[in-house]
This record gives structure tokens, C-alpha cells and sequence, in this order.
């Protein structure tokens, strides 16, 4: 049960939401804690995700989880008690795979092995790129050796990587993320990587443009203060930490983030939202 | 043999050597290639090494080699026909070790087994910092987790990097230098490396205390622009860039480096300091 008085501080600090049509919702962290067996909903999150499809609001999802497909990821989520569907849920592979078929590139892959089935149907014999995303103990020096000597053998190396977090957290303890390796590439070849999923800017842009709502109509829920929160911002979008997940009291006090508004869940968020939309 | 009239190209533009009293050698790439079996000399770099011992010029040699520690190192060398003695061979193992006492730190290690015995007698049992040398196949996925999260567990991560190269090329292929995952681990943790070894000033100048001479009077030779060269001339030491090793044509045209002279090789630089020193 949320009470009163709190329901009150977060509807006051969420003036910023006020006429909203569409909603954002980052997942891990906001709808569910990661951990053994693929984690659990945090308290209050299934029914608030519900009464956001009930409200008429546009919802969608974004993630930038990268150990699995999107569908696998779906029906975890689904089991959890979300009722969501795959074509709500950007993650960055399927927009990865609109760039290198507009690009015409094939891909050298250094990516989880639950990721591959992403890449169905791309050509990859002769690969003129690369792609990293979170490969975990795929990441051993002779992959990245590997993915190194395709990078340093192209002409105009191009360095793909999805998503740039540092690290996470499992049940066995802290994890490098794929941000790590993609700065050591960039160092290994001096390149800049292009980032594909949040906070890259075309992310959010394509996720907007299937909404069909102008960024200032929209607004992003996240526990990730410079990739969800920061990520939004730059593209307009208004963007709300929640205090779940990833989120630390010090994000509050960030040098160069601010969010529009703090709330405690997602349960609170859209309290929050549906108050100022009546 | 070498050739009169490429010998006076060297030396006319070799003014920069004149008065010296004490030389700075690299080792790989201007001794000696590595390859198979440890590698070979490079022609005329035996005969020119024994040249400048028998001048009377002050003579050290620095490497940022990690693979193994110094003595085996100089054995290595000495069975090539370099008569070189340890205690005039400067690695980044031993001036790390220096400081690690001066400060009283507690390393956790991962560098090349091979190395590890440079490290005998330091209490390891309860790290307050993590020491990165060019550990190969000893950087997994599980190694880099560990040394993150004794970092991340410390109030003030510390980060010691044994050199700070991208790369370097062996008999099967490039392969990842220790400089890429110094990258990683300080974007993972927020933190900068303090690198020991080349082009660190602290190690160019700890060379000079043990030659007992000023920066002026010593000329360094190296292969590699950026690490010997500039890293000497950052000291105010003379440098001098041989065109073997890893000399690349587009290295005499670097943006912001410039040897104060180029030379075909060891023996061509020796030509010129022995002559300008008469």
C-alpha cells in the first residue's frame, strides 16, 4: 500500500510529467531486480505497468540488455507477470541490425551466444566491422585479440558496441560490462566506437518516431541516471529516476545529470502520471 | 659493412648527440626482433652495443618488458651475444617494487606468471591496490572481475600499469598490450593509472640518478616515437628514433612527437655519437 503523504511529495515533484502522451520505461531496475533464475518484479511494478495500458498513454520499453534475444528477454518478463509484447521493446541488436543492413556491413560478432539468433540472415563472411555487446566470459583475451585483428585490418576501422555500461551486478558479484571493452578497443585501434541503445541519441529517436509523439510528449522512467535520465534528456525527452535498481543517493547530486523529477518506484512514477494527466 | 655515404647522412644530422656522456638504449626493436625462440639480434647491433661499452660513454638499458622477469631477461639478451649485466637494465617490475614499498601498498597482481617472482617479499594478503602488466592469455573475463572489484572495493582505487602500449606483433599475429586493459579497468572504476616504465617521467628520471648525470648529457634510443622518444624528451634527454622495430615512415610526420634524429639503426646511431663525440 503507498501512503498518502509520500504519493504527495512524488505528485508534487512531477509537475514535469503534466500532459504527457507517452511513457518509456527502462526494465531492469525499474521492473524487475536481476538475479538468480532471472530475478523478480520489485514491489508494485506488474500492477503499475498495467495501469499504464489501461490509462491510454503510449508505453513503450527499452533496455539494453544484450545476453539474450529479445523474445527470450519478453518471456522472462512475461512470466514475471508483465504482460508485454516484443514489439514494445527496443534493445539495441534489432536496431543494430536496421544500421548494418542500411549500411551494408557485415558483422565480426564478440557477443553473448544467446545474443546470436539477433543476428539471423546478416552475411558475415567477409566482416568489415565489429560488434560487442555484453559477451561476459565470452570476453577472454583471445576473442579480443580476435576482434582486435579485424578492427586494425580494416582501412576505416568501425567499432560497434551496444550499450556502454561499466558493470553490473549478479548474485556472484560485480561484473565488467561491455562499456570496458569497448574502451579498450577504441584504445587498441584509436577509434570512437558508435554506440548503438541507450543513451545514444538515434535509440531514443526511433523508439519516439514508433510512438509516433514529439519528444517534449514523452517521458522516460529509468534507474540509470546518465543513460536512461541523461540519455532521455538530450533528446528532449523529460526523464524521471526512480530509487530502485542502480540507483544511488549520489545520483542526486550529479555534475552534469539532473533529472526532471525523483521518485521511489515505478509504482510512484506512475502515480505521478496518471494524477497529472486527469 | 656499412656504407660511407649513409653513414654522413646520419652523422650531419646527428649535431643533437654532440657532448654527450651517457646513452639510453631500448631494447626490443633496437637490440634485438622478438619472434620465435625468443628473437634475434638486429644486424650490427651486437658489434655496436660492445662499441659503446668500450667508449667509455655512460651506458643503461630500459624496456618496458613484462613477461618475465629481469635476470631471465638479460639471460635471454646475453645468450643473443649482448654482454649486458642486470643491474644495468632498468624494467617497469623492479622500479614498481620500489615504489610499492615507499608507500607501503599491498598489491593484487595480474601480470604474466613469469613475472610474478619480481614480486617475492611483498605482503599481497590484504590488496590496496592492482598491479596490470602485459599478462596475455592471463587476461580472461575472470581475472579482469577480479582485479575490478578489488579495485572498485577500495576507499581510493589505486592502479599501478606496467607501460601503457596497444600492441605488439608476435609470430601468430598482434596481440592486446597490458596499455588496453589499463584503458578498461580505469573506465570501469572512474580512475586514472599511474603507468611505471616508459614513457613515465619518474622511471626516465631514475635511470638519469643512477647514471649519475643531467638530462642534457644523455641521448635515448628507441624504437618506439611516443614511449622512448617522447617520454625522454619529456625529461629533457636528447631522443633518438632508429627506422627499425616498430619504426613506421608515417612516425617522422607524428602531429605532436619529433625525434631529434632519425637513424637507420643501432649501429648507424652509434656511428654518429662516437663520431660527434670526438
Amino acid at each position: 500500500m503507498r501512503s498518502g503523504v509520500r504519493c504527495m511529495a512524488a505528485v508534487s515533484s512531477m509537475e514535469c510529467v503534466k500532459g504527457v502522451k507517452g511513457v518509456i520505461l527502462d526494465m531492469c531496475g525499474v521492473l524487475y531486480d536481476s538475479g538468480e533464475g532471472g530475478g523478480r518484479p520489485i514491489q508494485g511494478s506488474v500492477e503499475a505497468v498495467k495501469r499504464l495500458m489501461d490509462s491510454g498513454l503510449i508505453l513503450r520499453f527499452c533496455t539494453n540488455e544484450t545476453q539474450n534475444t529479445r523474445e527470450k528477454f519478453v518471456q522472462k518478463l512475461r512470466r514475471m507477470g508483465f504482460d508485454i509484447s516484443v514489439s514494445d521493446v527496443f534493445s539495441p541488436a534489432p536496431a543494430l541490425m536496421r544500421i548494418l543492413r542500411e549500411r551494408g556491413l557485415q558483422p565480426h560478432l564478440l557477443v553473448h551466444d544467446d545474443l546470436i539468433p539477433e543476428f539471423d540472415g546478416i552475411e558475415m563472411n567477409s566482416p568489415n566491422c565489429v560488434v560487442i555487446g555484453d559477451a561476459a566470459d565470452r570476453f577472454s583475451y583471445e576473442n579480443l585479440n580476435e576482434a582486435f585483428r579485424v578492427l586494425i585490418g580494416l582501412k576505416k576501422p568501425i567499432l560497434f558496441s551496444l550499450g556502454q555500461g561499466r558493470y553490473y551486478k549478479e548474485t556472484d558479484g560485480l561484473k565488467l560490462d561491455v562499456g570496458v571493452f569497448m574502451k579498450a578497443l577504441e584504445y587498441a585501434c584509436d577509434v570512437q566506437a558508435e554506440v548503438v541503445g541507450k543513451p545514444s541519441p538515434e535509440f531514443f529517436q526511433s523508439v519516439l518516431r514508433d510512438m509516433n509523439l514529439q519528444p517534449h510528449e514523452v517521458v522516460m522512467v529509468g534507474d540509470d541516471l546518465v543513460n536512461d535520465v541523461g540519455g532521455a534528456q538530450r533528446c528532449g525527452i523529460k526523464g524521471v529516476q526512480v530509487r530502485t535498481g542502480k540507483y544511488r543517493p549520489s545520483d542526486e547530486d550529479h555534475p552534469s545529470v539532473k533529472a526532471d523529477a525523483y521518485v521511489d518506484d515505478l509504482a510512484a512514477a506512475v502515480d505521478a502520471i496518471l494524477t497529472q494527466k486527469h
